[in-house]
């Protein structure tokens, strides 16, 4: 299988170079053969070429079998008036690809419950997953300007609503058969699209699944208040921003969270890709070797399982990364009070 | 001083009663004749007149010292395409009455910190206030919906942004001097105006100020895992109802938290004002005498302080309730499984 892997700013060459050596190790271990190409995106793009998504990198992409990516981004390219920022680099290879759903699962490990802010005894049994819509809603509508004032539109289609809830609803009925949809239908038309279509599709397609709507401020509160509630999250793209990371606080540390974003199953049966970290780039860590590579490993797993078919050799990864924070191999970011291992230590003791 | 009083749906009326006996108490002790002036808004608006916000209430408001507000909503008007919905009662009378700060404070009290999700140590000294801007943004922007798609447009001009700035960075000059200033400029071109002149109105006007920016989604984070580090946070309109609600969750219980909604001063040195707790209609508890009074009780503080200009009656009432909490007298939301007084004994404890 050919994979492409997109370092990208800040820790982001850190966090992929571990992730790269625990998939040789499964190569090895299960005699499958992975080559890896390194492209160009965010701000390294932009240093090298200009542009913060080159048409080498995307070339190179639509070819792979999956990608994996560091994250982008940094001080150096974040004046607001520049012409070229990373983070459209991200936004534009999420959006060529096609990879409109976001899967970001949230399984707080024992071990790093005392890294959460929320108390331990409403995190055992937490296991969810949002389904961030990543392709559509504010982030890709037109954009102005004029003189004193700015703008931005939020737009949704039928379509790109249902193929997400579809995605969500499948999900959901894979495990525990709960679905929430979140909007906020009492003011935004969008969301009243986003409710009304969610309801449809569940009622013609998913009759067994069991739906509820939350409006996105009560989804804030609840999600912390009673977060073992909830079996799989469906929301648009500027909501699942927001909540998925409010949710990362249940895993103790963003240093823990892989995410899949999804396209379409192509001709072949072969579904489209991207695997990253929720982090971002941490311009303050980089080329410390003090990064969390826990993240970027467990989304490693998750191109496994959902781009390789490889199952076995995803929750084989996964194991191993539970196994090595039940043995108490921290970063500093887990560990808190100045403490834990280097990125090296954590990813041999993953391998 | 002429007060009017808008119910609203669900547990509002119980709320707002339970405010009027503490405002009509401190009438009587500190000597000010204060006149209460009920008026409809919201699904309660809907049924008698077929309007979420009659002329008759916007009238009144308009003539009044100060505005009371108890809750808007419930399922009964919730049909998603029913032609007119109560929440528009309650953005229609902030728009009119040019309400453009929201005001949230959030100061855990002692006795209800066992209510929060959040673990106690990092709740001791938090002391934030959310000034969320309150007219405009996407909740206000065009709406359209043809045939399968749907939209809705976020717009900010510089003046709308100046404007709540100030009242956050004045708010920040009378407390710790610190502002954190939440937009998602990697993404949003609203967010990118919202910076630049969050940046120059301190740099201009409160030079004294420590000006901080964070993405919305890091926010949603640090909100929880460092509370005590923030001060005032100023934000747009849908970033703060998300916000507001998660950080809620500091202080144990919705049913605590006020908040105030101002305009500018006019003529005659007066604060355009509306107060009203941050929980909704609570239709499922509704009628049955349990809701917590708290949270109106406090908002009607903020009203003797922001409009009446009674700072000490303000802070008479502040410390009834602190005093009520800390004898134990705590409603159901605060007391958990299953126990807890009732509203009248909450407020007779205020009283
Ligand atoms: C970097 C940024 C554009 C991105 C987003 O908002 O989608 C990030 O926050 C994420 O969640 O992947
Ligand atoms: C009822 C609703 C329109 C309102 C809002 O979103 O502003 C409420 O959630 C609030 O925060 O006051």
């Amino acid at each position: 299988a050919e994979i492409v892997v997109l370092p990208g700013d800040g820790i982001g060459p850190e966090v992929t170079a571990a992730a790269v050596e625990v998939l040789r190790a499964v190569g090895y271990r299960y005699g499958h053969t992975f080559s890896f190409d390194t492209q160009l995106i965010g701000g390294a793009a932009i240093d090298a070429t200009g542009e913060a998504l080159p048409a080498a990198t995307l070339a190179a992409a639509k070819r792979a079998d999956a990608i994996l990516l560091g994250a982008v981004g940094g001080p150096k390219w974040s004046d607001p008036k520049a012409p070229v920022r990373p983070e459209q680099g991200l936004l534009a290879i999420r959006k060529a690809l096609g990879l409109y759903a976001n899967l970001r699962p949230v399984t707080p490990h024992p071990a790093a419950l005392g890294a959460s802010p929320i108390k331990p005894h409403l995190l055992t049994g937490v296991d969810l997953v949002v389904v961030r819509e990543l392709t559509g809603g504010i982030y890709f509508g037109d954009k102005t300007r004029d003189g004193d004032s700015a703008s931005d539109l939020c737009r949704y289609s039928v379509t790109e609503i249902e193929r997400v809830v579809r995605r969500a609803a499948a999900l959901a009925r894979s495990r525990r058969g709960r679905l929430t949809s979140v909007d906020k239908a009492n003011v935004l038309e969008t969301s009243r699209l986003w409710r009304e279509t969610a309801t449809r599709i569940v009622a013609e397609e998913f009759p067994d699944i069991q739906l509820e709507h939350q409006l996105v401020d009560s989804m804030a509160m609840h999600l912390l208040s009673r977060p073992r509630e909830y079996d799989v999250i469906v929301t648009e793209n500027m909501f699942g921003d927001i909540l998925t990371d409010e949710a990362s606080m249940l895993a103790g540390s963003l240093g823990l969270l892989p995410s899949a974003s999804l396209g379409d199953t192509d001709g072949s049966g072969r579904i489209m890709g991207l695997y990253e970290p929720i982090h971002g780039s941490a311009p303050d860590i980089a080329g410390r070797g003090v990064a969390n590579p826990y993240a970027t490993i467990l989304s490693a797993a998750l191109l496994l399982r959902h781009s390789l078919g490889l199952a076995d050799e995803a929750e084989c990864v996964e194991k191993a990364v539970a196994a090595a924070l039940d043995a108490g191999v921290f970063t500093a970011d887990i560990a808190g009070s100045g403490g834990g291992v280097g990125s090296r230590q954590a990813t041999d003791a993953v391998i």
